[in-house]
C-alpha cells in the first residue's frame, strides 16, 4: 500500500507540478486555500480540475477571507495595484501575503494528524520569488521542527519541497515530462477569464514556457 | 509610547491573566478564534467582554469552521463527549485540537508583520495540560523561530508565555492580584448558559480557585 500525502495545490505552474511528482509515490490528499486572492474563484477551478485529473476525492478547501482581510498585500487588496513586468527586485514584493506558507503548513500538519498523514508537499521555488521569505528551504526545515514539536508525537511527519532548488524553466520542463496538465493551471495574478499576459506572475510563467521551449496552452488576453 | 503587542484570547482564566499582565506594558490588540468548538459563542461573548474591559478596540475574529471539520476533537466533535473529571493522564487528551496553537500563532504572526507589531503574548500553561504537545515552551520557541525565518526581516517578533511555567492556582492568585475579570470569562468545554461544573475544564478551574482560597465569580449549573 502507498503511503499518504497531502500537496498544498494553489492551482499554478509549480504546484501542479509538485503534485504530479507527489503522484508518482504516494496515494493523495488535496488541499487548497481561498483567502481573498483576486482571482480566488478561478484558482480553485484550477486545483478541482487537477484534483480531477489525478483522480483525488479527498479535497479539503480552506476559507480564510480574514488573511486578506488584513491586508498587507496587492494580492487581496484591490486598493493596490497588481505589479506588471517580470519581478527581479530582491525586495519583498507587493504580491508577498503576510506567512502564508506558515499558514497554511500549520492548517495542513493538523489535516495531516487526523488523517494519519506523515507527508505534506509544498510546490514552493525559492530561487523564483527571491524576495518572498516564506519560500525559503531554511524556513520550511524550521517550520517541520516546529510542527514536529507541537503535534502528538506518534504524527511526526516531513515536508517535501520537490521543486524548491529549480528555475522556472525547469520545473516547466520536469512538469512536461510527467505529463502534467498544464492547460488546467492558472497562474494569473488578476484576471479570471483569461490571463492577462502583463502581471508578474503570467510574464515569469510565459518567460519561462519560452525558455523551455515549449507552448503554454493556457489562453491569454492577447490571443 | 507604548509597544504594541497582539494577546489571544479564548476567553478562558489563562488567556485572561495573559491580557492582564500583557495590559501592565503594551498597547493591545486582541484575537480570538472560532473553529466550531461547541461554545464557540459564549467564548466570543467573553472575550468581546474582556475586550470592553480593557478597552481594547482593535479586535480580530477569525473563522475557520474547517479546523472542527476535519474532526479529531471532542471539542468540535459532536459525535465525541466531553470527558469529565479532573484530567490527571499524561496522554493527549480527546480535547486536543489539531495543532490549534501552531495555526493562531501562525495568523497572528501575518497579522502583526501587516500592523507592525513585534510581540504576541499567548496564555499557554505547559503544567496545567500536560498531554498538550502545543502548549510546551520547546513548541513555542521553535515556532517563533520558524515565524521569524518565514516573514520580512524586519518584522522579527517574540512570543510572550507568562504563565507558561505556572500551575492554574498562581495562574488564578495572579489575575485576582492584577485585578482580572474573571466573572466576565468562561472555561466550560460543553455549556453556554452556565457552567456545566463536570467536564475536565470546568474542574480545574474549580479545583484552582478552591486551592487559591478564592471563590469563582461564575455561574454554575448546581448553583
Amino acid at each position: 500500500m502507498r503511503n499518504k500525502a497531502i500537496v498544498l495545490a494553489s492551482g499554478g505552474v509549480d504546484s501542479a507540478v509538485t503534485l504530479g511528482i507527489a503522484a508518482l509515490d504516494y496515494e493523495l490528499l488535496l488541499m487548497h486555500f481561498n483567502y481573498g486572492q483576486r482571482t480566488e474563484r478561478r484558482e480553485l477551478k484550477a486545483f478541482n480540475d487537477l484534483a480531477g485529473y489525478y483522480g483525488i476525492s479527498r479535497r479539503l478547501v480552506v476559507n480564510i477571507p480574514e488573511l486578506g482581510g488584513i491586508g498587507g498585500s496587492s494580492l487581496t487588496d484591490n486598493s493596490q495595484s497588481i505589479p506588471e513586468g517580470v519581478y527581479r527586485d530582491k525586495k519583498v514584493p507587493s504580491t508577498y501575503v503576510p506567512f502564508r506558507n506558515g499558514l497554511m503548513l500549520s492548517f495542513a500538519a493538523a489535516w495531516a494528524e487526523v488523517q494519519f498523514v506523515k507527508h505534506i508537499f509544498i510546490g514552493v521555488v525559492e530561487t523564483d520569488v527571491p524576495g518572498y521569505p516564506d519560500c525559503s528551504a531554511d524556513f520550511i526545515r524550521s517550520m517541520e521542527t516546529a510542527i514536529n514539536k507541537g503535534r502528538k508525537p506518534e504524527s511526526r511527519l516531513t515536508i517535501h519541497t520537490p521543486v524548491i532548488k529549480l528555475n522556472k524553466v525547469d520545473v516547466v520542463k520536469l512538469g512536461v515530462k510527467l505529463g502534467v496538465p498544464f492547460e488546467l493551471t492558472w497562474s494569473c495574478y488578476q484576471r479570471e477569464d483569461a490571463a492577462c499576459g502583463k502581471c508578474t506572475s503570467c510574464l515569469g510563467r510565459l518567460e519561462a514556457f519560452e525558455n523551455a521551449g515549449i507552448e503554454d496552452p493556457i489562453e491569454y488576453m492577447d490571443d
